[in-house]
């Protein structure tokens, strides 16, 4: 047995020993047991209550999980208290999502034997879940997109139990929070076996191999991401695998921007590519800055606003942002406008610096080695993109794999059909644009859209948002049957009061 | 060059060589070609165009169509008429779709600067077309699910670009059809490329592997169609694979619904399975029958209501039907009611005759070579299990890969718990629940649900009714975005009149 540790990642030092490594034999206790109790969560008025107990119950702890938090995390008191409230958010988010009822699509067509091209019986549709969810939690949010995060409260309020595999960066938070995900379904009355939780590496093929695995959601690298997704397309039943993997994020700044915006602009960037040490999945990673003096008053800015040091999530993580940031550095043309590196000291002798690197526009049209300026850094880096002209800078937005999200920042009176051209193009290879703002701040909304063209997402669905629950359920359609053998959702007299659209007609 | 021959399925004779095989290079050509053509189907006034006036040419040229489909399928001029009125509905159907524009999923959050947990930006979501979509039409259903059929209907109904990959059975009327579409597009002022047609087996993964194909139709075998999904998972940039590959369709008939309508389950399961001789995907291939008197007569009845010999689409088809009846029926305790086989006379040497196999329910508990009668035997064959008691008879259904249907046969006073249990329990394992009907003809409304688990559909959605244009779809959310610089979907005064949700509220 394996053990599971939780760590200081300022120091390295672990801290206490939080579990052990689940076996395959663990892992099929566990879906075993979420399935099981699975059938609980038909009642929507339970669900509702699990969420918001859930909720209160992370509220009443917020103490411990935010300390505890922070402990294997580093990312601070303040962004975690702000997390959980987002997380607890969320939950009752869900929970107004099961009572409106809408996400079940009810669709109601009354037979009509005259119809044409043939006469039509009785059709009423809905949505049911599809079984047992694996979440994969997510390194660099430990609570809204981990064991209470927003895959876990929508497969909830979908009716689906969940097996969440922790996160090694914070195994000791994992724990606390499964316990009161588990104490909130027993105190409304339902088994504490709808959410369960596994840890380790090899726990996660388990999890997606497992026959009653009926779905995953996913957040964490292209290389980890893809592997778990190969899995679940290639068993022997596929199932679907809603994976966040990775983005750049780029922004663009056009010459008419940069003329008349650079001090914000660089303060804005500066702030954005920093926010959580850059272990953001919205980080911009990527900004398109226009050559000439305007541009260099952006790239004087965001050096002048970059604040210092500190951890990152882990030394693992450590590791990587400092190779990646040195071999981009070293490739030919590319300069360093604020060196990245190590800035270790007594306290947090693990700490990094950010930085900023810069290139020219043509140079990434030599391909080879300049393909790893497209790929996602992750950490507190950001790539400045100077292009001569449009045309040069629509052939580094082309050349980009997918995006969760794509930024413009514009001249104030820039609101003609060129910058109309620009969204256009920015919405062709990401799931969510912004306009003179940063990507990073998901905002929990229903019409939020996380996701976007591959790598961003493995899918075509979102991961925040009221339509995260779209992910977890399927339709199914009931002809000619009976009122009393329906399903309540179904029945003509509606007695759930849903929304539903009767003959073509939106009614309720 | 490999020519492609339209065939006579009665004969097997070649009737005329209608294209030659696509290359690489054909079908590398023809996607180019679509993508081009992409942006063109952006208006949707343009599209609801389009797919109108392809129905109408292809009413006009209506008998030309029907003779074609028939020389080449022998599905006979009275179902082809009805199939073409069908795909022809269904045209018209996806018109109506995007010009009530619900698909677009429009959902309004407005800025709000006191929203908790943190201040809400300006959040706007609609849904945008994938790109070009790769449909394989189905040897079943020349037109319906072929290139004039649904996943061409519904992919360009969302705005998408289609590249079809002709049936070999009936390559003939894809041509025509094809003509015909392109015609349409030309007519409406779109570039005819919106449709492409590519041939030969080949094509296929061609098509699949092609940079710029961004989604999969698929209607066909479990065989052909999970090696297509293979190659669309492990893609360097994955897809979307909606296929519908293979379906037992099972049906129950409950002690007291054989009791009391014996005679009428019989041949209305007679009609069913013998329709289209036993080529749908809906076809009921299982059939659980009490044992005893009751039981007796339904088998009885059954054979009796069996209608006689006709071809197959194709000669190895009809090959595969031979051995699939042949292996089933020489398993020990497997009988034949009603022996299938052979019938051919001088006009149609190549027909077969419908037949009917019994098991006892207990022998498919035995696995092996049993798993056999749980997979599906395209043509008309179904298989009798007789069953002792509810338990066993579950059992059988538990074992079930998914389905398209599932079907319950009650008597006429089974309105109580136990027949809601048998009936949420087929919910469980199929997309479509029928009561006292047959699965065998597939509405087109917006209620329908085609689609199951797999291997019924290889994705939780539907191929026929108005959600399937869900399938060619993403969202993209604008945050921030001033209103000149928004898609004229998503701009505050509505100028598309659109169905939208507004701060939580619907309105339009």
């Amino acid at each position: 047995m394996t053990d599971v540790l939780s760590r200081d990642p300022r120091t390295g030092r672990p801290l206490e020993r939080v579990a052990t490594e689940s076996t395959a034999q663990d892992v099929d206790r566990a879906v075993r047991a979420a399935a099981a109790a699975g059938p609980a969560l038909r009642d929507p008025v339970r669900r509702a209550d699990l969420l918001r107990t859930a909720a209160a119950l992370l509220e009443k702890s917020g103490e411990e999980i935010v300390s505890t938090a922070d402990a294997e995390s580093a990312l601070g008191r303040v962004r975690l208290t702000g997390e959980l409230a987002r997380t607890c958010y969320q939950l009752r988010a869900f929970a107004d999502v099961v009572e409106a009822g809408a996400y079940l699509d009810v669709i109601i067509d009354h037979a009509d034997p005259s119809a044409a091209p043939a006469p039509r019986p009785d059709l009423r549709r809905y949505k049911v879940p599809l079984g047992v969810v694996a979440v994969f939690a997510a390194s660099n949010f430990p609570l809204a997109f981990s064991v209470p995060g927003g895959d876990t409260a929508s497969a909830l309020a979908a009716g689906c139990p969940v097996v969440v595999k922790a996160h090694p960066d914070h195994p000791a938070t994992s724990v606390l929070c499964a316990r009161l995900l588990r104490a909130a379904a027993a105190e409304v009355g339902l088994p504490e076996d709808v959410v369960g939780l596994v840890h380790g590496f090899d726990a996660g093929p388990e999890l997606v191999r497992h026959p009653l695995t009926a779905a995953v959601g996913f957040t964490g690298s292209v290389r980890g991401g893809r592997a778990l997704f190969d899995i679940a397309s290639s068993r022997p039943r596929p199932i679907p695998f809603h994976g966040e993997l990775g983005s750049l994020n780029p922004v663009v700044v056009t010459e008419r921007a940069a003329e008349t915006r650079a001090e914000e602009i660089g303060a804005g960037l500066a702030a954005s590519y920093t926010l959580g040490m850059g272990q953001f999945c919205v980080k911009p990673g990527l900004v398109l800055v226009p050559e000439g003096a305007a541009g260099d008053a952006v790239v004087r800015s965001v050096v002048a606003a970059t604040v210092p040091s500190g951890p990152l999530l882990d030394p693992r993580m450590r590791e990587a942002f400092l190779a990646g940031v040195r071999s981009r550095a070293e490739l030919p043309g590319v300069t360093e406008p604020l060196g990245a590196g190590e800035s270790g000291d007594d306290t947090t002798p693990l700490a990094v610096r950010p930085g900023v690197l810069s290139v020219a526009a043509s140079r990434l049209a030599d391909g080879g080695p300049y393909e790893e300026l497209l790929e996602e850094c992750f950490g507190p880096v950001t790539v400045l993109v100077r292009y001569a002209s449009s045309a040069e800078r629509d052939t580094v937005l082309n050349a980009l794999p997918g995006n969760l999200t794509a930024t413009a920042h514009l001249g104030v009176d820039e609101r003609d059909d060129v910058a109309a051209d620009l969204v256009a193009g920015l919405s062709a290879i990401a799931g969510r644009v912004v306009v003179d703002g940063w990507p990073t701040g998901v905002t929990v909304a229903p019409a939020m859209q996380h996701g976007g063209p591959y790598p961003a997402a493995t899918s075509a669905s979102t991961s925040v948002g009221s339509t995260a629950i779209e992910r977890w359920l399927r339709p199914v359609c009931y002809q000619n049957v009976p009122d009393p053998l329906l399903p309540p959702e179904l029945r003509e007299a509606n007695p759930l009061g849903l929304p539903r659209t009767v003959d073509g007609v939106p009614a309720s």
